[in-house]
């Protein structure tokens, strides 16, 4: 894996960095960035402000913003800009935005030519400690999310945590439940210091953002770079994903967003762990508190039926050889992989439907 | 590169033996085949009961024949099968057919859920030499070809070189270019050999097929398995290519084929190599011989602009900071990889040109 290390610079208005650190790299020449209107409105004229102060010239390509753009057609759209450009294999795409367009971009690049330099600028929390990270490329299938895509590992991530200011607090506390995973998953004294630190991290506060940036992408890396391509260990980073994708699915993408649904799978996860005597009832009352001071929900919402949830994740691609695999808790800090009983998991699941608030 | 170490399986009637090849592979499940109607119509009767006795159950999936099935479009159509068919990350894609089918099919098995199992079954001389083997995947792009495309080894790859008897005779000797170049860039002794046999090669004798095809496949293999990402080695296997897919370029990919135009990359390339000192004229008028013995031209057929083909040389993606890339023979069995002035490649095309058959 050595020789696909790459820089993860995590700072506080590091963004008119981005300039000095491409030129660390060897060869950059030609720069596309991939950016949605709304971020580029914003951070555009800064990034262009540094690059140009480095020598570099770019162009910008704008694809919708939101998760439609992550389709086959505008995947399309940007093959006919990079073309257009005439550019060769020594380009550069920087990805600046959140989880959407780094995947749209990351895919573009590991495929155009058969695979061009990608740096990703994430501009939102669950992408700067989740999505930029270990390579991961998607586009859509209107028949599910990320059914088609590649591994192909960045050159370069710039994650600036200053940024996270002007998000939306929704998005920043569906971040955050990425954070929580990162903390049950890998890391007691991360979930303790966001048992403590709630209230300054829903303030923005910069200090506090930036540790648990740098722990979460410490956590991601280490992970994925002991295992790029989802073999075994880096499956523990799907905690809270298996009920939280079926979850996003029969709600359509829209209702819940992805922590919030990852946060119900968490909340799902512990149960069943309980169940299947892994873990303790206080590691549920534990988690359960740190995601309700999140602002995050812990339970089913409702008109959702158990049996679309069922139907949902026998379809998901988490799915091996017909059964249900599960990462589930032995306590705060350490997950195992099972493959649980499809009936085991319908009992779970009606109980914790059973349980949801009014 | 060990553990991306892959069976090459060449014979002579051995298209019935896929079955048990592919039960000696880990956990085949679901089968995928992707092929082109007049493909599938002679062999996919002998395949489907091939696996049938091994006791696998295959759908079929096909798309144009040709250059045209290599489009986002038809990628678009194999992704909506695949998912159409429910199939997760154990699905097996055959791709049974030429080049093409092989680009195409490996392109989506490539990305589809982040990469499933491939197994090549070529098809065509050229596919079972050269694009079968080293794990290159692509579709089109209206401005280029394979300009969007991935690495993706294969698990398998079943090269049955009886199926060479139906080819077409342009077919077959635009395939023996590609062996040609393997002798030129490798093995003196298959170039010999060639000199030797050509009329029994183009009268389809399985021995001497196989004997070509194995050892074509082996260089090949060898190349791209210390060199995986073409950053040096695996370049030599562009003899040929930078003045050849410029011709074909120019002439739209349809008046001079693939391998024809390879023949007349690597008459220039010889050419080239004597105007730099790099070999002597014995070599070009060796390779000339065996060229025409084969039924391949050795020169540009008229028609064809310098200018035209210089400006396509100059947009090909074997471009690195503006200048030619060439792939130069120093003698039948080695050769280097140049950077070579455009004026000196220019006055040596007007040579190349001028000397064109009336």
């Amino acid at each position: 894996m050595s020789d696909r290390a790459y820089p993860i610079v995590i700072g506080r208005h590091c963004l008119p960095r981005l300039g000095r650190l491409l030129k660390s790299l060897a060869a950059v020449r030609r720069i596309v960035i991939v950016s949605a209107p709304p971020v580029y409105r914003r951070y555009g004229r800064a990034i262009l402000a540094s690059l140009n102060a480095s020598g570099f010239e770019a162009r910008v390509v704008t694809v919708p913003d939101g998760e439609r753009a992550k389709s086959l057609r505008w995947l399309s759209y940007l093959y006919d800009r990079l073309v257009e450009a005439r550019c060769d294999r020594d380009v550069t795409v920087i990805a600046l935005g959140g989880g959407v367009i780094g995947d749209l971009a990351g895919f573009a690049a590991s495929t155009y030519l058969r695979g061009v330099r990608v740096v990703q600028v994430p501009t939102t929390l669950v992408a700067q400690v989740d999505a930029s990270i270990g390579g991961k490329t998607a586009v859509n299938h209107p028949n599910g999310k990320n059914l088609i895509g590649t591994f192909h590992q960045p050159a370069l991530v710039l994650a600036d945590v200053a940024v996270l200011r002007t998000l939306p607090t929704r998005d920043l506390v569906g971040g955050l439940a990425e954070v929580v995973k990162y903390g049950v998953i890998a890391d007691p004294a991360l979930f303790q210091y966001l048992e403590r630190h709630a209230p300054r991290l829903l303030a923005c506060d910069l200090a506090a953002l930036e540790r648990i940036v740098v722990r979460s992408a410490a956590i991601k890396a280490d992970v994925v770079g002991r295992d790029e391509r989802e073999g075994g260990l880096r499956r523990i980073l799907n905690y809270g994903h298996t009920l939280g994708h079926a979850v996003e699915t029969v709600t359509g993408y829209r209702r819940v967003h992805h922590g919030e649904a990852i946060a119900i799978g968490m909340a799902f996860a512990a149960r069943l762990g309980v169940r299947l005597g892994l873990c303790g009832w206080n590691l549920v009352e534990r988690q359960d508190g740190l995601l309700r001071r999140i602002g995050l929900p812990a339970r089913l919402p409702q008109g959702i039926s158990t049996s679309g949830l069922m139907s949902s994740m026998a379809h998901d691609k988490k799915v091996r050889g017909g059964r249900l695999h599960f990462v589930l808790p032995r306590r705060v800090g350490a997950v195992v992989v099972r493959a649980v009983d499809t009936a085991e998991v319908r009992r779970a699941l009606t109980a914790f439907a059973a349980d949801r608030p009014g």
